[in-house]
């Protein structure tokens, strides 16, 4: 026969954590304390089975589910030493739903269930205290007519309101326990004028009531809806829990608190919680009296002078330390505890793995190593990668005041006050004159990149979290909010409005990256403190992960932040970014407006030195560690003057008219840049950009080699889509190699890949695999181009797809592994078939987010790039990833 | 053993047409003839195998083929009854390539090989022509000095020019035999300076020089170049043919010709074709002489004095008759002959099958069925599909003048003359005073529609074959040259600039929008003539093809045109279309400035009959046929003003502040729109619309069932990439649906579905297929996607593409079958696994394109559908697709 109810805290608990699916989250959890030994008030869960007995018969229970329910609740009686609906020593109990999965829409609670005319009394007498029964009844009168009776929850506001005018009261705690009991009466009065039948005075008929509406509480639409959006199956059920009731508000013997065995925000171990006297748990969350420190050390630090529980009520707190070794031998993690003392005697209503800070978490895993109580590999699993970020970025002082004006995405971590400026020149002006400026934009472009090193952050009011400034900002470690959809930024005046008011060049503004909140004025900013765990954490990630970790850089700076963060090597270098350096830009720009072949050789031959050098200085800076150049990407225009001024100052400086100017620049605009002339299709119009840039790369190598350091440069050719333009642009590297070698007489090895970043060569990539050493994916575009969205406009619409479940996460900041996760696995299997030595990485944003690297670990990449400042999570992500595939999860 | 050589006209012909990859196409196709019992000169054919061993081994023969050579050698002298080398009566030869398929870049032809200083004697004595004889040598040294020897031919014109300067001569034809005797000696001496040792006097010598000569330029650069290109593979060698000499110059009873069994460019069976008597090949094509019609019906129809063969040769055209007739039964297609009478004996030199025009093509394939010489699948295979665009247009007089300005791409067939406008407004103001203008641009958008509407023809200096223009103009029917890139079309100045010169407003231009051709000035046109073939033909192609052949189509006129032309239903109603409209775009306007909901949706109620009205003509129309109805596509932005007057005028009629549209144009502007806000995103994002249109296509439909006509509308969400998406927007169409229903108290069948347009949505159609009754294949989008290509951008470079081979053909007006192909065949599989009965269609661009459609029956679409022109060509390709299928190929 199957087991329908199942107890805990009675003489037997039947139930364990790990009975989710049968008892619902709660239940289980109940289960688990009560068989540990805690004292849990006692109950009773009837189980998911039944709910899905019901909507298969029609509403109705399994025929021995009520001995089953009487059974149960005199169990509960005998462990309590009351009885439900006796008139002296009334029990009362709570009845609650629980699924597998917690549920909002469902229906939540009822509490004080038990309580009528009569047993209200014993309450009264019990408690001795006549206010606080009649309060009770009528809380219970008013959350059983509402969710299990349907009326509404105004019509009982307004009994209240009524009486509260009548007898001139503002406040509820000002009504009398003979107040409390003429609303009782009036409640019941409107539930009869309501339903045609009187309040459910029987206690067992308001019991089996609850149970009926919590199980109908499962199919009401708010429910489907929620279980629809979140995949959840309408199979599982709710569990019911039934549980006797236990109250901290008792008298001076009474008490309620809630605890974490270690303290959340710093990890420091030692015991950490509040508690109030005579108190419903309610009160301490609600700060309507100040919580008292659980111990005597706690109280010390805040300098307060309410007595500890270690302190008023040394016993109880003795057996809730002896608790809290127990919980943390047990569950092996901080645990989050509330508690109730019920005239002198504690229960546990809860407990659960307690969330902790970035710092905290951290700590406590490298404490629990070396306590023993956890191995290396848990806890490398315990720190939440992305957290990490906190520790590696100034934050704003959590004590300052913020005047919130907007805000945006959360683009760039960190935080940093400064006026504001509207240009690039601006920003670098004021920084040469020591000052601090916010850059705002509507958005940004790769000609702002100077503005953006002068400025400490930045502000765009378009683009989302993969936006020009988004990225760029990531790579350099600046904070960045984006898309701040509510500034209208205003260049020309030189003004930002904002709902109406408006904020001026020069005005100072602090911008929030972690949070996306701007706000006016200046906010005092706190330092982040690189501790010790942070070190033994990494190097135990180092140990246990399989992948190599790269980064994305081009400059000096950020190539060694990322070598100091840990990167192996740079497995993308955008050549681009050495081309908008406003001292090179002219020649860029003289290389686009040739008009043949030999012209733009000419200006290209200007362009070979700087890009020598700049490879030069990589190739120094990263001491043989290998590295993934990425020849000429973006689309010509991108290099051209927009700004009139601009316009007029580089024809001036090119010798060239004007109106010539804006004839090429109308020549070459795009409609869909994203998708246009770019990549290699540079390299198949004009293979002479990729001819020097090859040169370049093979002539800083071989000057670095002299220098007696390995350098491999591997070349990558970008958005390639056939192997034949991967064959083409191989052949332009290979004959640019071998013409350096015979000028030099000297070799270095290198080799030559391909970005994976177009659907196309995914799909295609056995055959592109024949020509390519290495595929790098490219995440960012191929999620552009296989979910057809454009990351600098998404920002129109992909806020409500997350809203409405469309997307769990936004596509560019976390791999569409359903999607483009398909197409990385078609392109490894394919590759690996025709080339079973082939290297394999990803370069996208994607690369520093740590469920994309679980899925590159399945997959098999070799390596994972990323911004420098993301290098640490994707370590820790890696070694996670290493760990939880070995675990075959 | 392995057999090496091949004879063939000689006593025995060994080989076939089917032996095409042992004996090369050229030698394949002689030794068919000749087992025809034609009269081909004698010769035999060094098969590829012996190419493929030269390689094997060290660019050596096999041992026995000298011997074999020899025999087959001695074989053609007998059948020739001459001698190789023999001074009175001296075989000559010919020595040429001949590879599986035709290959530029290799050895082509040594011609009157055998010559030497002894046997020129003995050929001028036999000819009676010691000039001719001289010449010939000459030529034979030249030749073989160039392509055997490889001395550079300049050198041998040098001495040409050299020798008619020293004698005051200018034409090679006022040289005299004793002048080309003194160049064959100086040819000599120039040969044996160069290369230290004496031209081979010794024929045989000759011979094997000339065949190593052949096998040597398998492997030369060009021709590697040329096999990587076109994926040849190099083991496929090439053979060697060597026949004997014909020559149609050896005096009066000497003639040669070309002949096409029936009239090629009208399709009448007549024998037509040209001969000259005493003359070489060349001389009939070069246009020295006048050619003589080959009949006395051509010569009277020609109105020529020159008489016929019929009448000057009348016993060998009798010959050549007979082998007309032999040749058409045997080959069951109209031939293209090349003969030559040597000393009044017939020499058949080639027989291929002849190149047609459309008209003739059509009508050949009519009357070869009902002459019983074809069966009707073989007729519908007989016509390009695509040819039959030209007899849809009006084409430019082949006769007349033109003075081509420009080239751009053919985005529209047929031809049109008309006054130069730049922009809709003035075009439509023109029509009204009933001029003729042809509408140019930069590039078109969705504002333009009225203007394309009141042009005769479309030209675009910008943009591709799926350009806006292209698309909308090819929907039209209307002539279009797009991307002509050379035009500086500058619309402030009302002038275009091109290559120096300017042409300005009212200046009249002619368009072949099926050559691209840009002309100066009018050319005449001529009418297509739709001639009873073409209906027959169409009628034997419905008979035998699956799939059915929808239309995209908006308007009556299209639709019309297309029910006219045979379409089974529509398969794309570009609902933005009719929003276009400029009597609507006000409320478009007005609805997308709405600031919340309720003002949305007060616009969209003005808009609500519009789109009512619109749907019911079409219904009407399509008399209970299916049609697909796209609901709203494109970004908001492009219904939006964005001339300057414009934007007063909208600011004015919309009672809106200039400034506040201008912002407004600001928010929505999108860096790549083809990735952005538009498709179901704006149904997810503003509901409403997709409500308003889903009521205006139910309420249509009802009207129109009410007047007893049956409709099934076939409702399309766009731009879909996660099953959600659909659910959502079904939900929305499903909900507007029973909303009429239950108003109106009736009901209509109606399905719901998707376009696959994104890489995403194929991936995950099976999860897809789960909330849709159809998939139709957006290939425009689709490829736009997988290849990363914005089809208005690609002018910049795909050009460069088909030149160097990456694209066969323009990906966007021919399916990339191995790419976006790929998609294509993974979501058709996952639909039907998870929808079995889910209905597949296709309504990109490439529903018109046959090698598409051949692809599209492959996969087991259930239709294709394309705009109005192509449906004809559809029907066709869809005859012969199943054709072919059923035929396993």
């Amino acid at each position: 026969m199957t087991k329908w109810v199942y107890t805990f805290g009675t003489e037997k608990t039947e139930g364990n954590a790990k009975m989710r699916d049968l008892l619902g989250g709660k239940g289980a959890n109940l289960a688990e304390m009560a068989s540990l030994g805690l004292p849990v008030p006692p109950g009773f869960t009837i189980t998911t089975e039944v709910c899905t007995y019901y909507y298969k018969h029609e509403n109705s229970y399994p025929p021995e589910l009520k001995s089953l329910v009487e059974t149960a609740l005199a169990g509960v009686e005998k462990a309590m030493g009351m009885g439900f609906g006796d008139k002296e020593n009334p029990l009362l109990v709570s009845v609650r739903s629980g699924a597998r999965v917690s549920m909002p829409g469902m229906m939540d609670t009822v509490l004080n269930l038990g309580l009528n005319d009569e047993t209200v009394e014993g309450l009264a007498k019990k408690s001795n205290d006549e206010r606080f029964a009649w309060d009770s009844y009528r809380r219970f009168v008013q959350m059983y007519g509402d969710v299990v009776l349907g009326v509404d929850h105004h019509d009982f506001e307004e009994v209240i309101a009524t009486y509260k005018e009548d007898n001139g009261i503002t406040e509820d705690t000002d009504v009398s326990a003979q107040g409390w009991q003429d609303i009782v009466g009036q409640f019941k009065a409107t539930i009869e004028l309501q339903l045609g039948k009187p309040f459910p005075n029987d206690p067992k008929e308001q019991l089996w009531g609850a149970i009926g509406a919590v199980f109908g509480s499962w199919m009401v639409p708010r429910a489907i809806k929620y279980r629809q959006i979140n995949d959840i199956s309408a199979d599982w059920g709710t569990a019911v829990n039934v549980q006797s009731m236990v109250f901290g508000n008792m008298g001076a013997d009474c008490a309620t608190g809630v605890a974490f065995t270690r303290d959340p925000s710093t990890g420091e171990n030692y015991f950490y919680g509040e508690y109030l006297i005579n108190a419903q748990g309610e009160d301490v969350v609600a700060g309507i009296r100040t919580p008292q420190s659980l111990t005597k050390k706690g109280r010390e630090m805040e300098g307060s002078d309410l007595p500890s529980m270690e302190e008023s009520m040394p016993k109880v707190f003795g057996q809730l330390g002896d608790l809290r070794d127990k919980l943390e031998s047990h569950f092996r993690d901080i645990q989050d505890l509330e508690f109730t003392v019920q005239q002198g005697e504690l229960f546990m209503l809860q407990t659960r793995t307690g969330k902790r800070s970035a710092k905290a978490a951290l700590k406590i895993a490298v404490d629990m190593v070396n306590e023993g109580r956890i191995n290396k590999e848990e806890a490398l699993l315990r720190v939440e990668p992305s957290s990490l970020d906190q520790l590696l970025h100034p934050t704003l002082d959590p004590k300052a005041e913020r005047n919130v004006i907007a805000k945006g995405l959360p683009a760039s971590p960190g935080a940093a006050s400064g006026k504001i400026v509207f240009t690039s020149d601006e920003a670098e002006a004021k920084k040469l004159i020591g000052e601090s400026v916010i850059l705002c934009r509507q958005e940004t472009s790769p000609e702002d990149i100077h503005g953006m090193h002068a400025a400490v952050g930045i502000l765009t009011s378009r683009g989302g979290m993969t936006s020009h400034a988004a990225v760029v900002a990531r790579g350099m470690g600046k904070c960045c909010v984006a898309g701040a959809g509510d500034l209208h930024i205003d260049v020309k005046t030189l003004t930002i409005s904002v709902n109406g008011s408006q904020i001026k060049e020069g005005d100072v503004l602090t911008i929030d990256g972690s949070t996306g909140e701007v706000i006016l004025g200046e906010v005092p900013t706190v330092k982040p403190e690189m501790s010790g765990d942070f070190g033994t954490l990494m190097g135990w990630a180092d140990e246990y992960r399989r992948m190599k970790v790269r980064t994305n850089a081009e400059t000096e700076l950020d190539a060694k932040t990322a070598v100091d963060f840990g990167a192996q090597g740079i497995g993308l270098c955008r050549t681009e970014h050495m081309f908008f350096d406003h001292t090179r830009i002219q020649n860029v720009r003289e290389m686009i407006f040739a008009t043949n072949e030999s012209e733009r050789r000419a200006a290209l031959e200007k362009l070979l030195p700087e890009q020598r050098k700049d490879f030069a200085e990589l190739f120094t800076i990263m001491k043989g560690m290998p590295i993934t150049v990425r020849l000429l990407d973006p689309p010509l225009h991108e290099f051209l003057p927009h700004e009139e001024e601009d316009i007029k100052h580089f024809s001036e400086a090119a010798g060239i008219g004007e109106d010539q100017v804006r004839v090429r620049l109308g020549d070459l605009a795009e409609m869909n840049p994203m998708l246009g002339h770019r990549g290699c299709r540079l390299g198949i119009t004009y293979p002479e950009i990729y001819e020097m840039q090859a040169r370049a790369i093979f002539e800083a190598a071989l000057e670095v080699a002299d220098k007696g350091q390995s350098v491999i440069p591997e070349i990558m050719i970008p958005l390639v889509a056939t192997r034949k333009e991967l064959e083409m642009m191989r052949e332009v590297v290979i004959s640019a190699a071998e013409t350096v070698f015979k000028e030099r007489g000297k070799k270095v090895d290198y080799i030559v890949g391909t970005m994976i970043e177009l659907p196309r060569a995914a799909l295609t990539a056995g055959k592109i695999a024949e020509a390519a050493d290495f595929f790098s994916f490219g995440t960012n575009d191929l999620t552009q181009t296989a979910l057809g969205m454009s990351r600098d406009d998404v920002a129109s619409f992909l806020p409500e797809y997350a809203e409405k479940g469309i997307f769990e996460r936004d596509p560019f900041a976390s791999l569409d592994i359903e999607g483009v996760g398909q197409l990385i696995e078609i392109a490894c299997e394919r590759g690996r078939k025709t080339n079973p030595t082939i290297k394999l990485g990803i370069c996208g944003e994607h690369g520093g987010d740590p469920s994309s690297i679980e899925f590159c670990e399945k997959v098999g990449l070799d390596y994972v790039s990323c911004s420098p400042y993301r290098v640490p999570i994707a370590r820790l992500a890696a070694a996670q990833a290493t760990i939880n595939s070995k675990k075959g999860s």
